[in-house]
């Protein structure tokens, strides 16, 4: 009986997480402030993050200790199984051997809880007594609820009203880990009002729901706002999935050809890559690819500028690769990723090309994503499907040339809870959507008043 | 750092199966068939299922071999980890040790696919192309469309319609791994149109979607019924969960003085148990503990007698604890474990008073599911929340005097797709229900002119 996954022993679970700032080519670019266009200080972000995790946002040690208590939660659900997909690859008919991390193993099913009980433990251990923070279809603010009620934090999600509505079982699954869940715009933050009063039945955005989850957390001295992608830190926190495999590779006596993960805002790709990218920088080759839609196609075809975090325009300038802060993914796109940034971290391995980036229509996604489940089983996140379709174009081109191959991606969460687009997608309700290029023309126009980051392709 | 986790490495995965009617004290009694009151013989099952699932229900052997292309598939998520639960017994203050077999791990997230991948397999092997069987809630249905995807087979579930429409999920669940999934009464069987016909809002039951269901298999040369519980070759097949747990408790140094599990119609508690029970038959001291609801009290307070396993009275008669195969669960009740009879193993087992049963409110289930969820971070399906207040309750009891114990429980399944379920409770529209005596007389009653078992309480 051929080995089809590794277990990674409790006693042998990465004790420190890896910072890539330590390693980078080029030093990332400081965050601006918006109004002097000069780098922003830590005592500008004080109100919104304790600064315990804006000391690890800035900082440049390449090995940052686990604290104990933050271990003895991840440990609930880490280390997660590797796993070989023998059963794809024999459906595949190719010679490459694909692997797959197994994040959908936590509680809340994803990756996410690697940074939420990280940062719930950091804001508990500064003094803080409430989070906030935004969730779009849920996966970040159940991960949150999750991390707070490890650390018996208060906790309070601003959740788009459309997805609020159309998702009612996220917010149940926020409620039993006893978090607070309402709709966003709401009445209960002046920018939420202001959305209901120009519109009473606004919908909702991403951009909105951050705005008010800032908004009431820098109202109370012990409360703070929280972050599920994009910041150094919320990658740094997911290295681990990485370090992992990295360990569980090579008890195989492997070394993946071909390091893939899916991208919104970058943290499942930082997670599973940022190790394999370390050993790239110091000489090994291995192909990193970061796999969007092509739906929002920031690293494919944004402009790599300074922006704004958020669609309200209220964060400091962060130097990424954009598709606008005001962008609106087609709400016929069901396959997750609607980010309109970028981690900068992942924005800047991109210039340096130490990474590659490609976008897959949903229809293709969607296909790898039913294709996975009927022959591994799992089903799998819509976000994760793109990483899925990348793999199977791989392991076809493997078959096409007759190439050995080893691929290793990031199976970044599973979709019980985002069965309708599965459902759309098989009865023929999906269209795919390619963001026309007069959209990032007029992204790029309106950009070019903006701070510029030095590197660009 | 404390051990919280045991892994079994994939090469010490159990590859047998262990039969428990090789060891019981006083043997299975013989299924009867209704218009004879005479045992039935193999061929009489024969349209219904393949024969060689046909033998191993009727099998004394004690070790039935695991073939290798079962194992091939549940390795995909077994063997599952054991967890000590450190932060509950912390919350709880106790001296008692608390571990759970984590099943939710499978694709489906429950221990449901342990039999529906083995019964696929042997319907395959047998020249069956398409599998038959009904769900209530989901959790089979789902189980089965995997099983059958993963052996090619055609999978048609009929599904009771109410929850068919309340639960849209898990029909799409089914739909991804490439089954179909219609709403019980169904236009396509005589006996649902018969239903329709006298109801058009018919929002069917278990009994009606199992008659279906089997008068659907029994329709094609190539077609046979499969269930999901109450079976002797389901028990055998979940038996893997309680000889994983042997093994994973004992590389802790670890026996456990108590092992609980909730009981519907008996597999998972089967499953988790009697590999413990055989010890306990051959001498060793272990309490063995089923947990029902209240509101479908049936080894609490049904009286064991033969009784038909469906509703519309097509199946052999079975021996076994009963409620009436006319009962009808109260729909206040939001926990699972619905099913009037149970598996004649498990009721023979009780009778021989070497397993216990109790029976808890839902209020007192989802109390503890809740706990459980702030404490080990996840969140069990509603069935599971009967075993935790189980193990709860033997844990406080365990701090009251004082003692140290050590105490197993499966956790069957995760509740993502049950939080329904949770959100009643959080709101307090949960009310507890006791089935009230004179149901339990009136099954007597009307018990009085079926055969009667050998033994009873």
């Amino acid at each position: 009986m051929e080995e089809q996954k590794v277990f990674l022993p409790e006693k042998e679970i990465p004790r420190q997480w890896y910072n890539i700032q330590a390693d980078l080519p080029n030093p990332l670019q400081p965050p601006l402030n918006p109004a002097t266009g000069q780098p922003i200080g830590p005592e500008d972000l004080a109100k919104i993050f304790p600064m315990n995790l804006i000391e690890q946002e800035v900082s440049t040690e390449r090995w940052i200790n686990i604290p104990e208590e933050v271990l003895d939660k991840l440990l609930i659900y880490r280390p997660t199984p590797l796993h070989r997909a023998r059963r794809l690859e024999e459906y595949l008919g190719t010679p490459a051997r694909i692997y797959y991390k197994n994040e959908s193993v936590s509680p809340a099913g994803s990756h996410k809880p690697n940074t939420a009980i990280a940062q719930a433990y950091y804001n508990k251990t500064f003094g803080i007594k409430r989070l906030c923070t935004e969730t779009g279809a849920g996966q970040w603010g159940s991960a949150l609820s999750l991390g707070c009620a490890m650390f018996g934090l208060e906790c309070k999600v601003f959740m788009v009203r459309v997805s609020f509505n159309q998702k009612p079982y996220r917010r149940m699954m926020m409620n039993t880990w006893g978090a607070e869940c309402v709709p966003s715009p709401s009445n209960e933050t002046s920018f939420g009002r202001k959305m209901l009063e120009q519109d009473p039945e606004c919908s909702g955005s991403l951009g909105i729901a951050i705005s008010e989850a800032i908004e009431e957390a820098v109202t109370r001295d012990d409360a703070r706002y929280s972050l599920g992608s994009v910041l150094n830190h919320v990658m740094l926190h997911q290295t681990i999935i990485g370090l992992e495999a990295q360990r569980q590779m090579e008890a195989l006596g492997e070394y993946p050809d071909v390091v893939v993960g899916c991208v919104g805002g970058g943290s499942n790709f930082a997670g599973i890559s940022f190790p394999f990218v370390r050993d790239k920088i110091y000489g090994k080759d291995c192909q990193v690819l970061a796999v969007e839609p092509t739906a929002c196609p920031t690293l494919t075809r944004g402009p790599f500028s300074y922006d704004f975090g958020d669609t309200a325009a209220t964060t400091p300038l962060l130097p990424m690769f954009t598709l606008g802060h005001d962008f609106m993914p087609k709400p016929i796109h069901a396959g997750g990723l609607r980010y309109h940034g970028m981690s900068p971290l992942v924005s800047q391995l991109l210039t340096d090309n130490l990474i590659e980036a490609r976008a897959y229509g949903q229809l293709q996604s969607y296909e790898a994503g039913v294709i996975f489940s009927r022959t591994e089983g799992l089903i799998c996140a819509p976000e994760t499907n793109h990483a899925v379709a990348a793999v199977i174009e791989e392991a076809r081109k493997a078959k096409e040339e007759g190439q050995q191959k080893t691929i290793l991606f990031n199976l970044s969460g599973h979709g019980m809870l985002d069965l309708s687009g599965y459902d759309s997608y098989l009865n023929g309700e999906l269209v795919d959507y390619v963001l026309p290029e007069e959209e990032i023309q007029r992204t790029v126009e309106v950009l070019k008043s903006y701070p510029k980051p030095k590197a660009g392709r």
